[in-house]
C-alpha cells in the first residue's frame, strides 16, 4: 500500500521542524540485558564459565537452545529495500527506519523482539541463502518490503528450506486483516462469505495473498485486476504468480478492465493505489463492501464509497475501520513462537483472521467491522488462536 | 583462552538446580523501543506516513543513516561456533547463550547494543559474503569464536570491503588488554617495553594478536610458541600465519620447546591452556611478568608463578590481575560507533591499551597492574581514547 512520500530539505530535517525527524534521532530501538550483570558473580554465571555449561547442554540436546536463549522470542525482519512503502526501490540503509519501526510494534503489540536486516543484496537466490545463513539466531523471519514477484519464491523457498516460520507480511498480515474486515461485514449484512463476489485491485503481494486467503475462507468467487485490467486465462502477459491465480479465480470468465469486474460485484479491496471512477463504483451489487486501502490516498474516497456501500475500509487512521497490518503479525508471530512452530499454516492464518473478527463480534456495526490497531485484546486473542490451530494441525513444538 | 566443560546430566538441567540454567531460561537479551507507540499519533511519525519522510531523506542523503536509525549503536556479534570458548566446535546454535553474553556485556560496559548472529557456515567466502550483506543493518561487527586459522582471513577480508569496524574480539580484546597489563608491570618494574622479551605460549588467534601488537608499542623481543616448539623460520610445518610470524619475531633466532624459550626471559604470556614445568619457570629471568590466562587453569598455577615472577596475572577473577576482554571491547567499541569510525586501526587499539594501563596509573602495585572488569572508570577512558586516535587517524566520520 503506497505511502506519501515527502522529500524534506536538509534545512526542516537538520533544524529538527518535522517532529518526524526528531523523534528518529539516534533510531527507534535499543538491546537490553534481562539478567543482572552488577559483579563477578553474575558474571560467572551470565558468561564464563557458567554460560559454557548451558553451552555443552545445547550442543549435546539441540532443542534446549530455545529453552535457554533468546531464539524463542526474537524474530529477524528481513528486507531488501526494494519495495518500501510507497517509496519503492530505496535499498537497505534507506528502509531501516520502517524496519525498526516493524520491529517496535512486534515488542509493543506482541511482546516479540524483533531485529532489523537490511539485506545487500537481491538475488533471491542470495537473500534465500542469506537469510538460511542467519537462521540460527532466529525463532522466526518476517519478511518485509521485498518487491514482487521476488517475494513469492524467497518466501516458498525460505519455507520449504527452515523449520522456523517465514512469513511475509506484506502478503500475508494484510491479507489476515482483511478476511477479518470481510467476515465482519458479512455477518453484519448477513450474507455467507460464498455468495460474495469479490474485486481485488492489485496483483502484487497483498492482493494475491487476499485472493488466496478470501478463496481458502469459502468466499464464492474472487477477480483480481491488475495494471491491464482483469487477470483472466486468456491474457497471454501473465506472470507465473498470476497464471496461478488465473487458474484458482474469476470463475465467471471475466475480462476487460476493473470496472467490468465491479459491475455487479459485492466487495472492492483496493490494494494498488490508483483511482476507481465513482461511476464504476456505482454499478456494484446493493449494499456492497468497500476496502478502498490505498495510503494516503484511498481508491475510492470513504465519502464516495459510503454512498453506495453498506461498509467502508480504508488504511487510514482518521477513517472509520483501518485494514492495519498490527492488528495480525503481532499476535501471528507472538503465537507461532510461544509454541515454537515450525511454520505459519493456512489454517494459523484463517484462525488469526477469525480471532481477530471476533474480537469486536459483540460490538459490531458498519464503521466498527475490524478493532482499533489500540485495542489491547486484540493481540493475545489472535496468538491464542494462531497456538492452538499451531498444535492441532501439528506444526507446534512445545 | 580454554573454559570449564561441564556437561550438566538432564536432571540437573530440568530441575534447575544449577544456577547457570536457570539465570539462561528464556535467553539472557530483549529489545526495547525507545520511543512512545501509545496512540495513532505516536504511530503516525514512528512508522506511516511520518517513517516514510525519514526513509525519503535517507535514500537521498544516505548518510543520514546514521543519524535517524540505530546503525551506529548496534554491533552484529558474529560467529560460526567453531570455537567456542574452551568447548570448541559445537556449532551455531550452540554458541548462542555465549553470544547473548557478550551483547550484553557490550551493553552493560559500552553501553552500546548488540545483536547475536550465529551463522549456519562454515566457509570462509560464505561467511565473508554472508556478513557483508548483513553490514546496512549494523554500525560495526565483532567477529567471535571462530577458529583459527580461517579468522585471519575472514576479518582481514570484511575489513577491506566494509566501511565498519571489523574486529575479532578473541584476537584484539585479549592482545589490548595484555598490552596494558604488560605497560603497568613494566613502569611498576621501572624496565622499558624495548628491554623486555616475552614468551607466548599459544599461536592461535589471541597469541597471535598479542605478538603484533607488542610488537607494535616496541616491545624489545616476542617468541611464539605453539605445540611443536618455539615457531621460528627453520620450520618447515608453519601455516601462513605462523611463517609470517616467525618472520616478525624471535630476533635472537632460538629454537626447540617453550622452555628453551622460556630461559632467561622477561615476561610469559600463556594463552594456550596446558602446564608449563615449574623448571622452566624458574629458568625465567629475575623479577618476570607471567601473565597466565588459561581458563579455569593456568599455564601456571599462580601460587607457583609468585615464587619467580615480580607480576603475576590470571584469566581468573578470583585471583588479583585478570585478563578479561571486557575490559577492552566495550570501550573500543563505543569510542569507535561514537564517531562513525570506518575501522579500527592499530594506533586506535594502541591507545585503548594505554588508556586501560593510564586507568590504575596512580594506584599500581603488583597486584593492581589492570583494573577490576567492574571499575566503571574503565569503557568511558578507553572509548574516549579510542575516538580520539580515530580521529587522528583520518577513519572518523563525525
Amino acid at each position: 500500500m503506497a505511502s506519501e512520500i515527502v522529500n524534506p530539505t536538509n534545512e526542516l530535517a537538520d533544524a529538527g521542524l518535522d517532529p518526524a525527524f526528531a523523534l528518529h534521532r539516534g533510531g527507534k530501538m535499543a538491546v537490553t540485558a534481562t539478567v543482572p550483570v552488577r559483579d563477578a558473580d553474575d558474571l560467572s554465571l551470565a558468561y564464563t564459565p557458567g554460560v559454557a555449561r548451558v553451552c555443552g547442554a545445547i550442543a549435546e540436546q539441540p532443542e534446549l537452545v530455545h529453552e535457554y536463549t533468546w531464539k524463542s522470542s526474537v524474530v529477524a525482519v528481513v528486507t531488501d529495500g526494494s519495495a518500501v512503502l510507497g517509496l519503492g526501490d530505496i535499498g537497505p540503509e534507506a528502509s531501516l527506519p520502517v524496519m525498526e519501526g516493524k520491529a517496535i510494534l512486534f515488542k509493543q503489540f506482541g511482546g516479540v523482539d524483533a531485529v532489523p536486516i537490511a539485506l545487500d543484496c537481491r538475488d533471491p537466490d542470495e537473500i534465500v541463502e542469506t537469510v538460511a545463513r542467519l537462521a540460527p539466531s532466529f525463532g522466526g523471519v518476517n519478511l518485509e518490503d521485498i518487491s514482487a514477484p521476488r517475494c513469492f519464491e524467497i518466501e516458498r523457498r525460505l519455507q520449504e528450506r527452515l523449520d522456523i516460520p517465514v512469513f511475509h507480511d506484506d502478503q500475508h498480515g494484510t491479507a489476515v486483516v482483511t478476511l477479518a474486515a470481510l467476515r465482519n461485514a458479512a455477518l453484519l449484512s448477513g450474507r455467507p462469505l460464498a455468495e460474495l463476489r469479490v474485486v481485488i485491485s492489485g496483483a502484487g503481494a497483498a492482493g494475491v495473498a487476499i485472493a488466496k486467503i478470501l478463496l481458502g475462507a469459502g468466499v464464492g468467487d474472487v477477480v483480481v485486476c491488475d495494471r491491464k485490467g482483469i487477470v483472466s486465462g486468456d491474457r497471454d502477459d501473465l506472470t507465473d504468480v498470476k497464471r496461478e491465480l488465473a487458474a484458482l479465480t474469476n470463475r465467471g470468465g471475466l475480462s476487460g478492465p476493473l470496472a467490468a469486474a465491479l459491475d455487479g460485484a459485492d466487495v472492492f479491496v483496493g490494494v494498488s493505489g490508483g483511482t476507481v471512477p465513482e461511476e464504476a463504483v456505482a454499478k456494484m451489487a446493493p449494499g456492497a463492501f468497500i476496502f478502498a486501502m490505498a495510503n494516503p490516498d484511498p481508491e475510492i474516497h470513504p465519502v464516495v464509497a459510503a454512498k453506495y456501500a453498506s461498509v467502508v475500509a480504508t488504511g487510514r487512521s482518521d477513517y472509520p475501520n483501518q485494514i492495519n497490518n498490527v492488528l495480525a503479525f503481532p499476535g501471528i508471530f507472538a503465537g507461532a513462537l510461544g509454541v515454537r512452530a515450525t511454520r505459519i499454516t493456512e489454517g494459523m492464518k484463517l484462525a488469526a483472521a477469525e480471532a481477530l473478527a471476533a474480537v469486536v463480534a459483540d460490538e459490531l456495526s458498519p464503521s466498527r467491522v475490524i478493532p482499533s490497531p489500540f485495542d489491547e485484546r486484540v493481540a493475545p486473542t489472535v496468538a491464542a488462536a494462531v497456538a492452538e490451530a499451531a498444535r492441532s494441525e501439528g506444526v507446534a513444538r512445545a
